[in-house]
């Protein structure tokens, strides 16, 4: 009988991130300070970011060793497993080979712990005590609030307020983990006061959120701030993903033709295809990497590359990056880890440049892959992670069609566990797809700033 | 570095199930008619159970075949992890080893789908269609809808109507792998238009859901029904628990002195013990094995060895177990797994016996067993499982006292994803433990049927 999982040993965590920086034929343009225009100096940064970060963000290095103690707290649940779904291939009647690569086995349910553990790892040996961070639906808070835990830091979440009040299932279990969860906007910083000021009834927002916990780790010596995707060294720590893939694959005697994943900040995407487009970048690799978003918020497949603020309040450095402008404002879809309004700068340029391809869907198709998932693998997805699902459906429905057994990897980033009221929602057939108001689009992408 | 987790490859996941009736001295006494009060033959048992799980029930052959094809399913999470909690360990100053069997990682989140994907295997076997079943917070409802969607079986569950008005999540679940799912009390069958009709507000009670499905099953040649815990061939599937543990420990040159699992119905305890009491049978080995019960529902520690039905409505067989009586409610506990009036018949006999101890918890002590573990181990137990890791800490913690390195195994049954506003009313202070009512337990105790 085939093996249903690729199962690696604890001794085979890799013990290097890959950086593909080193790599790259293009590298993306240098972030620019917010009020200059001019290249951020690491110095402006160290107000809120460990040096050992800074340095991770703009290094060309390949490989950088992985610190025992964030390899040992990885062992809690790396290496995760890899599946062949063979019960989905069967309910396909296809000829291709599916594997997907679980990530949903961390203790935080999603890729999130990957980054979170060695942030607040640097963080405390930069003597800092405490990090803010900013969360929407609180993947990232949850992962935040564990790694603090486990290293000994205090934590505080700033919380967009409508999913502190409608979701409370990861705010408790950032509580559970000792961290202090704040509903954003709030009276502890002046960009919250001012919000509440003229709207007391704010629900918050990202942006809202990102400038509270930016202002708490900027004003106050012993904390910083922590970002969960987008950035390099974001991107960098989540490649633990893509190189346990890779060696799961030799064991199983496979290289895949295709890697999917999907993509809202992109460190999850870039954790599992890096080391893949690794071979593409050096060797010339006829390897596929698809970047898969939703259709409510479609930054590569409809965004434009150009330099934009990470936040609403524009009080981030400008990013060159595909975006939808940062005014832009997705509908409320379920796949809430994929409402980003921009991408990372990895990504983008890899986009740009013809490395990487994506693909957007609406959620109903979405949650129609999820759900057929789920009665084949057993595993209810996360709605985010069935974007990934989605595509594999069909890339190995295309192979039905010609024939070809193509090897196809997904990544399964997280589970649905906390999902669920969305799977009812479309189990009763109420579910609908949100299209991307052109109007919004075109008012977003006219809101990019100017730069010299 | 030491491991963390100790895995097992699929090849290695077992052949056979262990049956400790083959080596206990004295076997449960029979099941009895619940009219005649004669022992109750195969015969009977057809209505609503197959012809190989009757066998099981009261078979004394030691090792029984898992079929190939429930195997490749239990490949979907099987071997089960094992860890070693060093981070537990460390945080509790201890010299013992702790190991924990985590069933978590099941796609039902419990250990229940182990014995759910046999019975229904072996129900197709039997040319059966549909499954009728009950639940209480639906955790075994989930496990056998899965088991039916993956066999193509359809699946009707009947659903403690204030469990499916109050916990959405797991109902939504059953949704998803495609069950039916029917409040009970319902207008589908008399046994709940009985109820209706002198109680239209009812919430139901396991005890009318279990009336419910019986009399569904029964009433229908395509269709039985299956139960989560209590039966013999429930307690013999989940030795793969076990079974697994052992070659774990083996692999990590450990035997334990303790065993420890938390005891509602007993499938959970009896699968990761049985297969160490065989080696306490069969060669006297010194090993303790400890069932945990809540204070609130203590069958073993406060109930009596006697005759009892399984259910209110006096519907099942007879069967001779630690019980507090047929009519006993418990508090309303978190661990809701846990609220059975009686045992396995199997534990029940091995305790009475005096091969395995038995201890009672209140639930303000294993949240506080729960949150510590959290925060060292990173898992959020449920609040079942969180049972026996408050008896392994308090283990730990005597070992701290005597200086013992003991090795102590304990069986994490399961996550807690969905029993996080537990956690929520635990951490604001809110919890209170539920003190058994004596009275409750001498009224409970009074109606025992009277046997000849």
């Amino acid at each position: 009988m085939p093996e249903t999982k690729i199962l690696l040993q604890e001794s085979e965590i890799p013990e290097r991130w890959y950086n593909i920086m080193a790599d790259m034929p293009n590298l993306p343009a240098p972030p620019l300070h917010p009020a200059t225009g001019q290249p951020v100096t690491p110095d402006a940064l160290s107000a809120i970011f460990p040096p050992a970060l800074i340095e991770q963000e703009a290094t060309r290095e390949r490989w950088l060793e992985i610190p025992e103690e964030v390899r040992e707290l990885y062992r809690l649940w790396r290496p995760s497993p890899m599946y062949r779904a063979h019960r989905l291939e069967r309910a396909l009647d296809t000829p291709a080979r599916i594997y997907y690569k679980y990530e949903g086995v961390s203790p935080a349910g999603r890729h999130k712990l990957n980054t979170a553990i060695p942030q607040v790892y640097y963080n405390r040996a930069a003597g800092i005590k405490r990090i803010a961070t900013e969360t929407g639906a609180g993947q990232w808070g949850s992962a935040l609030s564990m790694a603090c835990q486990f290293f000994g830091l205090d934590c505080t979440v700033y919380m967009v307020k409508v999913s502190y009040q409608q979701k409370p299932y990861r705010r408790i279990l950032m509580s559970t983990f000792g961290a202090e969860v704040i509903a954003s906007p709030s009276d502890r910083t002046q960009a919250g006061r001012t919000v509440l000021a003229e709207h007391p009834d704010s629900l918050g927002s990202l942006g809202i959120a990102i400038s509270e916990a930016v202002e708490d780790a900027a004003g106050r010596a012993d904390t910083n701030y922590a970002l969960g995707s987008v950035l390099n060294h974001v991107c960098l720590h989540q490649t633990v993903i893509g190189l346990e893939a890779k060696r799961q694959l030799e064991k199983a005697g496979e290289y895949p033709d295709v890697v999917i994943g999907c993509c809202g900040g992109g460190s999850n995407f870039a954790g599992l295809a890096f080391p893949f487009l690794a071979d593409k970048l050096t060797q010339g690799k006829a390897l596929r990497a698809i970047a898969v978003e939703p259709e409510a918020c479609p930054t590569l497949t409809r965004g434009k590359f150009a330099y934009d603020f990470g936040d609403i309040a524009q009080l981030t450095p400008l990013l060159q990056m595909y975006t939808l402008g940062h005014t832009f404002v997705p509908a409320g879809i379920h796949a809430g880890g994929l409402r980003y309004h921009g991408d990372s700068p990895l990504v983008s340029q890899l986009y740009h440049d013809g490395w990487i391809e994506a693909v957007a869907y609406g959620q109903t198709q979405v949650f129609a892959a999820a759900v057929q998932f789920a009665r084949t693998e057993g595993i209810v997805p996360a709605p985010e992670s069935a974007h990934a699902i989605r595509a594999a459906i069909d890339e190995a429905l295309k192979c039905r069609e010609s024939g070809e057994p193509k090897v196809i990897l997904f990544g399964l980033s997280g589970h649905g566990h906390f999902d669920l009221a969305a799977y009812e929602t479309y189990l009763a057939g109420d579910l609908e797809d949100v299209p991307l108001s052109e109007n919004a689009l075109a008012e977003g992408l006219s809101h990019l700033p100017v730069v010299r």
